[in-house]
Parts: structure tokens; C-alpha cells; sequence
């Protein structure tokens, strides 16, 4: 059988959207394992659009959907018409999006809060104890998922993890070619990104994490 | 020795820029294999902007160089920098970028030009014998970097085989998985999403083709 898994993405581009370099190593992966993708992204606006050459905030609006079709060649929907049902399992590429889009945790830290819709597949997930993969920053949004005593990684970085330990997740240190994986509550994450410095380096643990997430769901 | 590679990028979707997939799978390839890469892109005003949701054109305008550095996680020069003595090979992903913005192909056809600074760089590897690989449809720039006889592939599209025949190109169809090589002028094609139905059939190729053009590069 086909595993079905949904895909949020929050953007297109590391600045201001969904890192574009995990999103399609997500989507090979599950591609390569034979699983069938659907990806969604929220219906809004970005928090601000930043020019990826320069590095500044251009004077633009830009759409979250509509910037992650880019990634998804055309094939995404509103995050609104996600149902959990539908999925046997859930994965959340990294990128700035992740904390500017799905979550302000780029602006608020620890008094972060994720967007509603984000927040309602996520956790709609958890509860039906189907498993989650969380990419890069992406785990920033652990433990409003999953309430305090979540097991997360986002790689080593020392002031990241502390504000996740505010939150109440429970941080370890992972390396970029691993995972970390919260077995009581199916959660699989992973640095990516956060420490990767080369594109095959981003693969080894994405590759880990999404045939991790695929073990998970078999029941 | 790592082999060093150039590669064109032609903005940010499919649909108006560089595919990203095909993008993204070409930079994996050569990071598995050791290559150095270093994109470069044309600092021009994208042909158009498409809303990759609707299929729609948006009213605005985005810089093909600006867009291009999403992929290439702001590690991106204006192709004008691009010399070929620093560079073992050249690769060109596909998307509608490479038929929009590297060159008008996508308007007018077989009367196509290409821009000045593709094809200053592209002519500069084909005269100095060094290997180019072209994914997708950026083959369709073959005939205009290489003059008649060149042998190429876009897969197996009947109506631009022949407008690629009519600029004097040999068009040879190719399944998805496979490349075909002119060996005399070390060109290397591959279909990619003109032909692949999932990422997997387009990595497929793709890594054929990076393969293929390092070896081509060993002298």
C-alpha cells in the first residue's frame, strides 16, 4: 500500500519561505519510498519578502500558497482543506517560513505562536497518533503541538535550544546526518539546514527522517 | 580533484523561471559527486511573472538573478562574472526560464535568440572544449551555441523536436531515465519534466546526465 503524506510548505525561498533545498529533498525522498505527496500551504501573506542576492527586505507582498506552488510545480492546496484522515502521516520542511509563516517564532522566540490552520493539522496528527516530521526550524513549533516533554532537535544551536526548553520541549543535540526521534509521540527531527553545510549533507538527514516518518506510520 | 562547475540558473518555477526540482537534483548530483559548484544567472528582468497556483500572469516584475538566488541559497553571481577558465563544465536546468528568459524560445520558436551573456558562456565552454550539460527544454538553445548539426534531445515532443530540427539541430527522442550524448562537441541532454511524470523519473536522468558530464570533463 501506498503511504499518503501531506506536506506543508511556507513559501519559497530560505529567507522568507520554505527552504527550497529541503522541500525537494523531502519530495524525492518520498517519491524514491513510493508514498503519494499532497502538499498544502496556509492561504496568507508572508511576513515580509526578502531579496535572496542581497539579502534586504523588498518593499513587496508576496502569498505563501502561491510562492510554495512554485516548489509543488502547480500540484498544492489550501492548507483549509486538509483532513487528517486523508494522510497516514505528516512532514514540515524548514526554511525562515517555518518561523515568519507557520509560526512567528523568527520575531517572538519562546512567546511564539503558530498560525491556526497550521496548528489544527499538526496537532489533528498528534492526537490520531499519526507520525510527524519536523525539518531545520520546524521543531520551533514542537511543543505548541505537542505540550510540554516533547523530544526535538534543531541541530546545536545553543540560543535556539534554550527558547525551545522555555517552550517546554525537551532538547538534544543531533548531528546534521541524524535524527531525533520522540518515539512515544512519533515525532521525527532533524537539523537539516540548521548545520548542514553542503546540499548532500541536508539529503543524509532528510533521507533518515523521511524513512523514518514511513516506519512510523505502518502502525 | 574536485572538478568545477558552472551552472545557469534562469529564475524560480517552473513556469516562469528555472524548474526547481531539475535545479535543485542537478546542484544534489554534483555535490554527491565532489564538484564544486557556483551558479551564476542573467540580471535581467524575468519575461513575465506566472502565479504558479492559478496558471495566471501576476502583474509585477522580478529580476531573473534576484529570483534565481532562492535556489542557490543567495549563492548566486551575475552571469556577466562568469569566466570559463574557472569552470570544468557548464549545466543549464530546464523550466520555462530557460525559454523565457535565457533565450525567447518559448515565443518564437525556431526564430529564437538567445541572450548575449548565455550564449557568450555557453559558446565559451563549447570552443574550449569543455563539457555542457542542457536539461529539459534548455536544449532548445543547442543549435544557436553549437550551429547545425548538433545532437540533442528534449524527449520526444513532436512539434518541438522539429523546431529544434529547424534550427538545425539532429533531435534524437529519448526516454526520461536516459541522456543523449554528442560526443564530438561534449553535449550532454536530458528530458527531465519534459517527459518525467514524478522527481524520481527526473532524477533519474538528471543524475545520468552530471555523471556524464564530469566524465566528459576527465579530458
Amino acid at each position: 500500500m501506498h503511504k499518503k503524506v501531506a506536506v506543508i510548505l511556507s513559501g519559497c525561498g530560505v529567507y522568507d519561505g520554505a527552504e527550497i533545498h529541503e522541500s525537494v529533498l523531502t519530495l524525492l525522498r518520498l517519491d524514491q519510498r513510493g508514498a503519494q505527496v499532497q502538499c498544502f500551504a496556509p492561504n496568507i501573506a508572508q511576513l515580509h519578502v526578502v531579496d535572496h542576492l542581497s539579502g534586504d527586505e523588498m518593499s513587496e507582498s508576496r502569498n505563501v500558497l502561491v510562492e510554495s506552488a512554485r516548489i509543488a510545480r502547480g500540484k498544492i492546496k489550501d492548507l483549509r482543506e486538509a483532513k487528517i484522515d486523508d494522510f497516514d502521516a505528516l512532514i514540515v520542511p524548514g526554511g525562515f517560513g517555518a518561523a515568519k509563516n507557520l509560526s512567528d517564532f523568527a520575531v517572538s522566540g519562546a512567546q511564539c505562536t503558530v498560525n491556526p490552520e497550521v496548528l489544527r493539522v499538526a496537532q489533528g496528527f498528534a492526537s490520531a497518533g499519526k507520525p510527524v516530521g519536523l525539518i531545520c526550524i520546524a521543531p520551533a513549533m514542537a511543543a505548541k503541538i505537542y505540550g510540554a516533554g516533547v523530544v526535538c532537535t534543531i541541530g546545536t544551536d545553543a540560543d535556539t535550544a534554550t527558547a525551545l526548553g522555555q517552550m517546554g520541549a525537551e532538547h538534544q543535540d543531533c548531528p546534521v546526518e541524524d535524527i531525533i526521534v520522540d518515539e512515544q509521540r512519533k515525532l521525527v527531527t532533524t537539523p537539516a539546514y540548521m548545520l548542514a553545510e553542503s546540499i548532500s549533507q541536508a539529503a543524509s538527514g532528510i533521507n533518515k527522517l523521511v524513512d523514518r516518518v514511513l516506519e512510523l506510520s505502518e502502525g
